[in-house]
């Protein structure tokens, strides 16, 4: 399937089958906002435990989570550098009221031109964009006679920078009301918690803080579906090491993160690590680990080597110190290493990027045609760890007693993992509606089943059939996961 | 230990122990938001998670969830009525700058006064605000003489109303940048929803939708710790019902929560069920499940018979039709009952209030004392369940082979449940570590380990101690889960 149509073809699939619904859809939509339906919160949840568990409980290092709020003093983002730089050169066309990032602006021409001189064009742009020549960029604009594509004019406003964090009011005295922002990730509230959870819970260097929750950005060219929202889930971990011993570590969680995505269902060669050519000021490395998306390879997760650089502002701001004291033994000076200012590696992933990621990898089309008749099916191909629904109970018919056998197997199954239960319609029907969720396993319960315990039990991605004794279902489906 | 005392208690214990810090404490907090610790957010999981699986997975109706975003179309609040009805009465001193909600200024001068008095003044202030009449509210403060208690002065602004909701601006056109809200409740994510999940799940009335997730209120007073924060997380279940069938289903969701409240290890005495007397005018039956918190018996579940009125909103402001086709035979008439919308039956609990519940109902200081010494303990009895670590391994000593059998047993468990590993300080400290944040379970690995695999296990409530071969401890700790 051609990649745009595979996008299309899943956004419809999400919709359909409840797994993601635009936003506020009776309202029309709300823009680069998505709810998730019934199978869609059950897939995130999943994941989200799974990579809790793999950090917090299952990981060889130590570490442990916390979950600080998305509203944070303003002092943060000002500690943080978001205040400042967290925005893109922004401009308006005064027809259209369009407003548009003066790159992606520059760019879209740019592809117009031939190869040569488009090339020229971004070149000179990039030079402005780093020396924060506003006024620059808008004679450039102008003297390329870039249009607005809504007005076609060349009626243009100032460059001006527009910051991507959300703000609202905080505060019960009238004049007084404070400017707080919405968390445009969730890292910092692990930072600012840093010396907190670290004597609280006496975690000895090297160790680690994970968190997952909701950040916000006004993002002005939202798009991909779910892969860029302005509402979304970050899943992040900061590990803190000793100062020279950052590389070792970087590799360390670089190779660990390979081996969690390894685990997934995913395809290795779907996967791609990018090394960052351009570092932040403050870092010594980078890379993303990109997924081969619809539209194409795409960030999925970053992994930084940040040195001292968060620690050390918020100490600034906060005038707290934001040491640890190392009792370990130097083997070069024969003394404790002493107080210093943790290095930071982090990974950080994005929770709905992961579930794009599962959704794309999963979907599958299949043509079942034989010479009597057409036929085919979507399955999404979800590893039964991840899959929303572990089992689906069908009892064959809605009398004769199957119904109760079937409630039967769900009371027990039910304890143990996430069942459905279903009893109208044709059986090849409800087994098409399993396979369009990604339900790995169905039992059918028939005539027979009263006779000899036994049941059909339907397996998602070979299709194929075989009675097993009631009592092996459970454990069938449990060895899978 | 007087209530006021134990909240302090609470307090200082959920700090020191990484349950619960205040919000961006390096910056000296946020007011009325809280970050959740190390264990807190355990804690927190382990709650939402039971909550989660009671409703959507163990239960015996049929029950989905969903994960709407915060963020959603405006005209939502506008249907249900929050953007006009969601505010209190507040008033500003001119010279203070403070702002009181016009309610409790009365009151607390109503306190003032001999009893008869003071009833009169409540009485007076309760006809206003039944009539919306602010000049009235405004001339019974200056009547009265009522001062502020900052400034001490009666030089007062005009009664306002003053909205709840945060907001926001969101967009990417410059003029004409919308006004959002986050959401005051996660309630309405399902009604906007109702249709997609319904149809997209098959679903067959009676049903339910369950949600959790954070919302926001911009509380003027806001108070008890992590009782009443501006940032709060809730878990809501709403029901939709035949109609006529409402009261039957309100009665089985009051019993059902009831019986939920009765797994979590509290006390059934601290808990009361209090009926609203007065009733928003569309419900026809609503109560509160009252705790005994440390400041008294306070709101922590709601349970609301809603009528039709959100879903009828809904339409009127949607234009979509927000029915649903009901194929089953009505007896009286012998005809399917048809199209309708839908009653609904609410369950509402705030995940917070319930931490608070659960840290207040687990709190306990022993008085361990002997006649040779003094002693005591602090001890957090959370039902093994909701313990945010289940099993700590303690070897005796850091050398002799010790450490190696402790990561052997935690690498068994590890797969299983969340476990802790401390091989640091006297082994009485520790025991006292994991008494303060809750752990059921400790097992400590000495040399008699090595010769014959016994290791001692140790429980927490009673604090007996017993050996027992160390491939028992998994099933020791998993049967008490």
């Amino acid at each position: 399937m051609a990649n745009e149509n595979k996008l299309q073809a899943i956004i419809a699939h999400a919709k359909e089958y409840g797994f993601v619904f635009p936003s506020s859809e009776i309202y029309d939509g709300l823009g680069a906002v998505y709810d998730y339906g019934q199978w869609g919160v059950e897939l995130k949840r999943n994941v989200r435990d799974y990579w809790w568990r793999w950090m917090t409980q299952m990981n060889e290092q130590n570490i442990v989570g916390i979950d600080a709020a998305i509203f944070m003093h303003p002092t943060t983002w000002k500690a943080s550098g978001h205040v400042d730089n967290f925005s893109d050169p922004m401009i308006d066309n005064k027809d259209s009221k369009k407003r548009y990032r003066v790159d992606h602006l520059i760019e879209g021409f740019a592809e117009t031109l031939p190869q040569e001189q488009g090339d020229a064009l971004i070149a000179e742009m990039e030079k402005l964009i780093a020396a924060d020549d506003f006024a620059g960029l808008k004679t450039l604009i102008e003297t390329n006679k870039i249009k607005c594509a809504v007005s076609g004019t060349v009626n243009w406003t100032d460059v001006r920078q527009f910051n991507l964090m959300f703000s609202t009011e905080v505060g019960s005295v009238a004049e007084e009301s404070n400017t707080i922002y919405l968390r445009p990730e969730t890292a910092q509230g692990i930072f600012v918690n840093f010396l907190n959870v670290q004597k609280t819970a006496r975690m000895k260097i090297p160790f680690g803080i994970a968190q997952t929750g909701k950040a916000f950005r006004n993002e002005i060219v939202a798009r991909g579906f779910i892969f860029r929202m302005r509402e979304f889930e970050q899943m992040e971990m900061q590990f803190f090491v000793r100062p020279g011993t950052q590389k070792q570590w970087y590799e360390y969680w670089k190779e660990k993160r390979r081996e969690w995505h390894s685990t997934l269902g995913v395809a290795a060669d779907k996967y791609r690590f990018h090394d960052h050519v351009k570092l932040a000021h403050y870092a010594d490395a980078a890379c993303d680990i990109e997924y081969d998306f619809p539209m194409g390879f795409k960030e999925l997760e970053g992994i930084h080597s940040r040195g001292d650089f968060d620690l050390t502002q918020h100490q600034l701001y906060s005038k707290k110190k934001m040491q640890y004291f190392d009792a370990d033994i130097d083997p070069e000076t024969g003394k404790a290493y002493g107080n210093y200012i943790p290095y930071v590696i982090e990974t950080s992933i994005g929770l709905d990027r992961t579930i794009l990621m599962l959704m794309s990898e999963a979907y599958t089309e299949e043509d079942l045609s034989t010479e009597e008749k057409q036929d085919s099916r979507v399955v999404m191909k979800f590893i039964p760890k991840l899959a929303p629904i572990k089992l689906a109970v069908l009892p064959l018919m809605k009398k004769d007693g199957l119904p109760e056998i079937a409630r039967e197997l769900m009371d027990e199954c039910k304890q143990h993992f996430k069942c459905f239960y279903e009893e109208k319609d044709a059986i090849g029907k409800r087994y098409r509606r399993m396979d369009a969720i990604g339900t790995p396993f169905c039992v059918t319960i028939d005539h027979q089943s009263k006779e000899d315990q036994t049941v059909t039990i339907r397996y998602r991605d070979t299709m194929a059939q075989e009675r097993v004794h009631i009592s092996k279902v459970r454990e069938i489906v449990q060895a899978a996961l």
